[in-house]
C-alpha cells in the first residue's frame, strides 16, 4: 500500500544488496524507519522486539529469515538450528512454524549450492501468497460492501474496525482492511472509525496511521465509542481481522472485539471477519470454551507510550498501588458474527460455514490438505 | 473516605480559618494536595479548571463559592452577581444551579448581618444532604449485594464499574462506589475491576486511586476487557453511576457504559445504575433519542496525560494527521438495566421503576416537590 505516494510491503527482498527490508513498525507513527536486515540472528530479534508483528508478516519474516541463514551457511545443520531460533521467537504464532516447516524439508532435498536460490524463491512466494490472499478478501470483501451495504448508493459508507488487520499485519493489503483500501481505490466515498484499541493502542498508533497514508478518511475513537456511534445510525458495517476462527465459527481477536459485536448485534449493524484461510483452526470445536487467552504485561495497561517515548521511558497512568490484568484477546460467539470473509469466498452465517462442502470448514480443511 | 488512614470528604469548611478546603482532583493520582480556597472568584476557577468536579460536588462548591462571596460582601448585588459566575462556570451541571437556586432566596430574605451564618448553614446542609444520600445508597445496594448477588454465601464478589462514580465525584461515600464502600467496611469480601475509562481515564485515575487509598481490593482493566470477565463468569454485578436518567428508564453516563450493559446482558451477569434522586430527569421522556450527548475536544483522544504531566505537557498518540471525535456519554436503554440504586430505593426493573406510586418516577417526583 502507499506510503506517501510510494507502493510499499511491509517485508522485502532488495536485489541490489541482496538483504531483506522491514518497516520497524515500533517506531510508528511517529518514525517512517525502514531497517536492513543481513542475518538470521537480526531476524530472529527483529521478529522477538516486534520491528515487525501480525500472523501473515511474522511468516513471512520467518521464511526470510531461513533464507539469510541459507545465505551466511548454506549447511543444513546451520540452517536447522537458525529455524529453532526463529521458532521460539514468537512460539504461539502458527504462520511462523508453519513458513519454517514449508521451507526445512524443501532445503534438506536441496544439494547445498542450489539451497540459496530454493530459499530465496520460496520465502518469495509465502510472502507473495500472503500478499495474494489479502487481495483476493480485498476483492471479494468489496463486493459485499458494494452489493450489501451500500446497495449501489452513492453515499459515504462508514465502517468501524477495532485493532490492526491492515498491511502492516501482512505482507500487503491486510485482512480486515483489505476491503476498504479496495472500495477506496475503486473511487467509493469510504470513511473508518479507527478504535483506539487499548492497551497497546493498534488503532491509533499502526491503523489510523496506515489508513491515512494511503489516503482513506478516518476518525480515530476511543474504544468506547463504537456503542453510541451504533446506536444512532453512523457505522454501516464493522470488520475486524481474527488471531484464530474455531470449527463453530466463533472467532478470538484483540480483546474488546465481543463488545463491538454485541453493540452491531443490538442495533442490526452488519458485523464481519476477514481471515486468510490459516487463521481457521480445525483442531478447535469450541472457541469461547476451548481458546486459550493469552494473559500479557501489565505494564501494557499501566504505562503508556506516546511520540518520542520508547518503552522505557513510557509513563505511568495509574497509582503506584494499582495493579491490572490484561488479557490479549476475547472470543466473539458465532451467533454475533454476519460474514466471514476469506480469500476461499464469502460465507455470510454460520449455517453456510457448517453445512459441509463448499462450507468454510470444507474449504479450509481442503486448502489445508492441498497445500 | 479514607487517604492514608484519616478520613477526608472532598470538601469541607475549617472552622479555625473559616475558609473552604478542596481536594485538587487534577493531580490525582500522583499528588493529594488539598487547596485553601478564600474567594468566590477562586472558587469559580476552581470549578471551571476542575480541581473539582463530579453532579454532587460541584453542587457542594457552587454553595460554598456562595458562602466565599458572602464573606467577602454580604451585599445582595454582590452575592448575586457571584452567584452568574459560578453558574457560568459548568453550565450543564444541574447540581450547580440547584445549590444557588436553593441559596439565594434565603440570602435575600435575611437581613445583611445575618447573611454569612445562613449561607455557611445552607453550604454544610448541601454538604450533608449529598453526603447522606450517598450514604444511604450505600446502605440499600450493600443489602442489594449480600441478598441477591452473595445470597449470604461468603465468597468474593467481584464487581465491575466504569468511570468515577465514587466519593471523590460527590462530598462523600459516591454513587456506584458507595454500595462497595458499605459492603468492604462491613467486612464483605469484595473486589472491583476498575475500567480505565477513556479517553480522560477517570477510572485509571480517580476509581483506582479512591478505591487503593481506602483499602478496598482493585484491578485495572483497558475499557475492552470486560466482555471477556463477564464471559467467563469473573464478574457478579456490573455497577455504573449515571449523568441523567430519563423517565423511560434509560441512563445517560459515561461513554462505554452501553456496551458494559450488552455484555451484562449477555452473559446474565446483573447490571445496576446508582444515582441520587436529583440525576433523574422528567423532563425527558426517552433516554436513548432525547438525551443530548456533549462532544468534547478531540485532544482527550489524541493526547495522553501521566505521571507528572500537566496538559500541556501531554503527548500526542495517533499520527499528526489523524482527527478524532469524542462523544461524552452514551446512553444506555432501560431493558438492559437490571435495577437502580437510590437514596430512595431499589428499584429492581422498568415496570417497577414506571408503575406509579411508590415507582422511582413518582418518588422522584414526590423527592422535587418536597424539596
Amino acid at each position: 500500500m502507499r506510503v506517501d505516494n510510494k507502493d510499499y510491503r511491509t517485508i522485502w527482498y532488495n536485489a541490489d544488496t541482496k538483504y531483506v527490508e522491514v518497516i520497524d513498525q515500533r517506531l510508528l507513527p511517529f518514525k517512517f524507519e525502514i531497517v536492513e536486515v543481513k542475518t538470521t540472528a537480526e531476524m530472529a530479534k527483529i521478529i522477538l522486539e516486534m520491528y515487525v508483528r501480525g500472523a501473515g508478516l511474522i511468516g513471512a519474516s520467518a521464511a526470510w529469515g531461513l533464507y539469510l541463514a541459507t545465505k551466511e551457511n548454506n549447511d543444513i545443520s546451520f540452517i536447522e538450528q537458525s529455524a529453532k531460533v526463529l521458532a521460539q521467537t514468537r512460539p504461539t504464532a502458527v504462520n511462523l512454524q508453519a513458513a519454517l516447516d514449508k521451507m526445512l524439508p524443501k532445503l534438506r532435498n536441496t544439494p547445498e549450492e542450489n539451497r540459496l536460490q530454493i530459499a530465496k524463491d520460496i520465502a518469495q512466494q509465502i510472502s507473495d501468497d500472503d500478499a495474494s490472499s489479502c487481495k483476493r478478501i480485498g476483492e471479494l470483501g468489496y463486493d459485499f460492501i458494494k452489493n450489501k451495504i451500500s446497495k449501489g448508493k452513492n453515499r459515504r459508507i462508514n465502517i468501524l474496525t477495532h485493532c490492526n488487520a491492515g498491511w502492516l499485519a501482512f505482507v500487503d493489503y491486510g485482512s480486515a482492511l483489505a476491503p476498504i483500501y479496495e472500495a477506496y481505490n475503486n473511487g467509493m466515498d469510504i470513511h473508518v472509525y479507527v478504535d483506539e484499541t487499548r492497551p497497546r493502542n493498534q488503532g491509533a498508533r499502526l491503523t489510523a496511521w496506515e489508513l491515512g497514508k494511503h489516503g482513506v478518511p478516518h476518525t480515530l475513537i476511543a474504544d468506547n465509542v463504537g456503542g453510541h456511534l451504533m446506536q444512532h445510525g453512523m457505522v454501516d458495517m464493522v470488520i475486524v481481522g481474527a488471531d484464530r476462527v474455531a470449527n463453530n465459527g466463533d472467532v478470538a481477536n484483540k480483546i474488546g472485539t465481543y463488545l463491538k459485536a454485541l453493540a452491531a448485534h443490538d442495533n442490526n449493524v452488519p458485523f464481519v471477519v476477514a481471515f486468510p484461510s490459516t487463521t481457521f483452526d480445525s483442531q478447535i470445536e469450541n472457541g469461547v470454551e476451548d481458546i486459550p487467552i493469552e494473559m500479557r504485561d501489565t505494564k501494557e495497561v499501566l504505562y503508556m507510550l506516546g511520540e518520542g517515548k520508547a518503552e522505557e521511558e513510557s509513563f505511568r497512568i495509574a497509582p503506584e498501588f494499582t495493579k491490572a490484568v490484561n488479557y490479549g484477546f476475547d472470543v466473539t460467539p458465532a451467533r454475533l458474527i454476519n460474514a466471514y470473509f476469506t480469500e476461499n469466498g464469502i460465507f455470510e452465517s454460520v449455517e453456510e460455514l457448517l453445512k459441509g462442502e463448499g462450507s468454510l470448514s470444507a474449504a479450509f480443511r481442503m486448502t489445508k490438505c492441498e497445500r
